[in-house]
């Protein structure tokens, strides 16, 4: 599959633009025709640099307003249209894309809109060039993909093709089933995009919203193997028009965009070979992947400090103890039933504590990293001595290291024996109560969000639940969780918004990270901890009240939550406690104990969690 | 009339919503029970800061999903609604909202319904409590607030009445006239909320997109004037949803709020005026401001600078001459026909030059200061000299000081005596060809954009014009000007996108203010302003191909426009040529010619603008 890119998708200058498609790994791209206008290279300066990084200009687009006028605007048209041919050729680009017209058209009349798009490919062919017609989906008279397809069979033209968008497709809901249909030597191109489900009007969400495959809401594993059913060969490109992926670095951005083709190439081949069976064959190629299946449970959790003492303080009152000390470097492993947490003390000066790295527990380590790395992600550079585990690992977007660690029957790990058993070790301060680690909360830039979701669903199969909101005392607070499907691997993903204008809390403080243990006695814990010193987070008496009016707990419940700062929920199958520690840095940490299945995270609670923290960083 | 405003609104703790209401003069608050129930204090301790602050604690809200239930839910209902009560008497308040049930109604039924209510309002009674109903637009059962007061009336109970929400009863589209039919003494509450015209769902832009009144797209003054004449003399209150309000400074947030009440109370009473007469009365008094029309143009601009010579020498480029020193301050007047630059060096060290003030002609400064007072307007305070002319002064709200000029029928200003002709003062160095300012273009936060809107429209009788969207190469940008009918005062407002993760420009950088001249020869001032060695903003080739393409300019022409670095647009009335100047800090300057009545900005040069001067912050 070639894959292509419209320039409209990244941020910077053309010149930025190419760099970062050519970076990302892109065959060729879309030349959006604003990003020529505002540059200051010539046409001939633009051909050079992309042949020189080995990208096709694939599309010069878009030409507006073109078919159903009258025969005055239509030599205006004309005019138009030869001025920008002769720039395509000063580019050396064949390909032009048309859509349908929305401004001017007044004749609705499928014969003339297809006599005048011959007569513009009359023209195109002096030139060399060929024109792509595509329905918009607010075109005037023509925005039904089938019905631009019937004004080309009408053109009867070789240089007039179609062009067919996705987004125009799906949005207005026409069946896109009616692509294996169109005869392969009349789709001159394909432009490809997601979007969330949104109802509001489809201009705005087309201009806004749009976002990469598999990061939005539509089926396009489905609508690239109609594509691929009808016999297409040519580019697969992208056309985002996204506010954000304006704002953001553009190599990032192309990245992400490359990462979602090659994931939706694997899909549709998936998709394809359950519904036509393992020996179909097509004209386009569509490279595959190592599959791998979910992770099962969480390997290990890394924080970072320069100052260790407070980490070790908090774990140890949570009844963790430390067992081990790397050989080499200043490292310490703290564990408790299956949770291990690495306590790292080298750590950038005057850099507050925060959660580094999150191993995951994997079926083949070598063969998830291989997946993991043609999908783009960035290996993370690793010192090892000769001894050590080779332990493979790749930066996530938010810069986390995910570590991909082997997987084992009984939940033990390889590499601790590295750890050798320190002089001082301790003994745990009591019961054992804690087994593993429930879930781990990652805060999000707001502008990595998307890319961050689809990293995790493409590198480590882990699925997205329905996302939420949760108001917190600076801001709105998206929070998307992608899972296993047993929940042995559960990753809550929050968007933090700026926190703008407020003295004191940063984001990083206003939205700390953290990692949650599983128990199975949060009472007996917390008495634990309440007896070792442990600071909890202060849940406020009100919060209690209303606990009570809603769920009519018995009395000494209620009493003891109160007293120990535990929360609570229900839902439809069971009950939900939890309580929070007081932050070390940007990190704290929550012990949960889940009661016949309840499946959440106790989202009811999580403004009441945001407010006292944010109290906290008022007060110093 | 009483104005207040629930918690919800304002970012922060509810101690510090609290306080910000009160700094912004509201009469009183809803209470939304989250920012209790995450709150710290008790509410015995809310109920003595509001006291304390001289706020009344009008609602608490809201109380969901009562009524249309089974008889086993009811008595759950009733529990829980029985622990708010209580509450509530702790809190000192005796006016509960209840929204109509969205989620476990499952009896449409108006009798069973209203029996509910009936039975709801007698418990309430217990703890001297009344209930608003309130419909609310997605209620599963009950959507629309007529439907509402009919169950309260079919409830006939003294403690059950209704709560009317504007953003309820306009985003569903129902009449607001039927306001007038319900008996005063059963609305119990009201809430306004303006919103955006936007197509999507109900509980999407109801959650993310309420703005204050006069920020969205609706008629609000008509809806107040049904609630006028329907005889209520309660509180008006403001429940704003908004996604940017949380993250904002909640005292900004709550001055913008109180603003906007007083500007709709205002409209209102004029609205009234000319549908009812001049003689009507009604209960409720709606203050009035000191009336005043709109400004006829600009009197100054003022750039400040800690360096003004490359301003200097901007200017004298231009035609500028300096004209007089200010005889205490380092302060500079430079003039071209009516257009008066003031530059002041009294900038703080390492400050980039920036623009600091504009001046506006009034009728009458006096009256417009004390209009923009009243609208919470924050003075700027002046230090002036015995003999100096006393000039009014505002802060808007990006900063910029807003001075109230007396207006005079030939365009000179008095303040200028007080500027000596400076022993340097040179002749202008040629033809005098810009007349006047034609416009200025202001960078606004976009947390504050809507705020700024109001802003200038309340304090100043500006009129916003449809806004526009535009691409730059480090985000989009949206326009929208603010002006008077006859286009003596035009003002831009631009929000600046965050500039993230690009190295090089910084949002000031990217974003430059500009202000425009008005000129009747560009080309010859381009020409002059060639031969003194301005620096005009470079405009790339291919900006004149694609020009050449969309408009078939003589070859002259277009040839003179590329030589001088001239930009070409072209409307229903006439055309616009107009160039940019080299940027100082955040400042540039622009020149523009309407030839025949042409009455844009050029908006299709903006990205080229953009593009350009992004361009320039790359290279240093």
């Amino acid at each position: 599959m070639r894959t292509s890119i419209a320039t409209v998708c990244l941020s910077g200058t053309l010149e930025e633009k190419l760099h970062a498609c050519a970076q990302a790994g892109f065959d060729g791209v879309e030349i959006f025709e604003q990003d020529l206008l505002v540059s200051p290279h010539s046409p001939a300066e633009i051909r050079a640099l992309a042949a020189e990084l080995g990208l096709s200009l694939d599309l010069y687009q878009p030409f507006r307003d073109f078919e159903g006028v009258d025969e005055e605007l239509l030599a205006d048209n004309l005019y138009r249209a030869e001025a920008k041919f002769r720039l395509m050729r000063e580019l050396g680009m064949d390909l032009m894309l048309l859509c349908s017209n929305v401004g001017t058209a007044t004749i609705d009349d499928d014969e003339t809109a297809a006599a005048q798009l011959r007569t513009l490919g009359d023209l195109a062919a002096r030139y060399g060039i060929r024109i792509a017609y595509e329905a918009l989906a607010w075109g005037k008279f023509v925005n039904d993909f089938e019905h631009a397809c019937r004004l080309v069979e009408l053109a009867d033209h070789p240089n007039v093709g179609t062009c067919l968008d996705s987004f125009h497709i799906l949005s207005r809901g026409w069946d896109p089933a009616g692509i294996e249909k169109i005869p392969a030597e009349k789709i001159f191109f394909v432009q490809l995009a997601d979007a969330p489900q949104l109802s509001m009007d489809i201009l705005s969400w087309s201009r806004h919203y749009r976002v990469f495959p598999g990061e939005g809401a539509w089926e396009l594993d489905k609508f690239l193997g109609h594509l691929v059913r009808s016999g297409y060969t040519g580019p697969v490109s992208l056309e985002i028009f996204n506010d954000v992926f304006r704002q953001a670095d553009e190599v990032r951005t192309a990245v992400d965009a490359m990462r979602s083709l090659i994931w939706l190439a694997e899909r549709t081949w998936v998709h394809l070979q359950q519904t036509d069976g393992p020996d179909a064959h097509y004209p386009m190629e569509l490279a595959t992947l190592p599959q791998v299946p979910e992770p099962t449970g969480f390997n290990f959790a890394e924080v970072k400090a320069e100052s260790t003492k407070k980490l070790q303080t908090l774990l140890g009152q949570l009844g963790f103890a430390c067992r081990g000390r790397h050989r080499t470097k200043p490292v310490q492993l703290w564990t408790q039933g299956r949770a291990r947490i690495i306590i790292n003390g080298q750590q950038a000066r005057n850099q507050e504590p925060a959660i580094a790295a999150l191993g995951f527990d994997v079926a083949d380590p070598v063969r998830a990293a291989s997946r993991a790395m043609q999908l783009k992600a960035a290996p993370v550079p690793r010192q090892s001595q000769a001894d050590e585990e080779v332990l493979q690992a790749v930066s996530a977007p938010d810069t986390t290291e995910v570590f991909l660690c082997q997987g084992t029957p009984d939940g033990t790990a390889a590499w601790t024996r590295e750890f050798g058993r320190p002089a001082d070790a301790a003994a745990p301060a009591g019961r054992e109560l804690i087994s593993h680690v429930d879930h781990v909360n990652l805060a999000q830039p707001w502008q990595h969000f998307d890319e961050s979701v689809l990293f995790y669903e493409s590198t480590l199969a882990l699925s997205p639940s329905p996302s939420t909101e949760v108001p917190s005392p600076v801001g709105l607070v998206r929070s998307q969780v992608m899972r296993t499907r047993d929940g042995a691997v559960r990753l809550a993903l929050n968007i933090a918004p700026l926190v703008m204008e407020k003295p004191g809390p940063s984001s990083e403080s206003a939205y700390p990270q953290h990692i949650a243990f599983a128990c199975t006695d949060v009472i007996a814990l917390a008495r634990d901890a309440v007896g070792r010193g442990l600071e909890f987070l202060k849940i406020p008496a009100n919060y209690y009240a209303d606990l009570q009016a809603r769920f009519r707990l018995a009395p000494e419940l209620l009493a003891t939550l109160q007293e120990l700062n535990l929360l609570y929920d229900r839902d439809q199958h069971g009950e939900f406690l939890h309580f929070y520690t007081a932050t070390v840095g940007s990190v704290f940490f929550e012990v949960v104990e889940r009661r016949n299945g309840y499946d959440g995270y106790g989202a009811p609670n999580a403004p009441v969690r945001l407010a006292a923290q944010y109290l906290l960083t008022k007060q110093g």
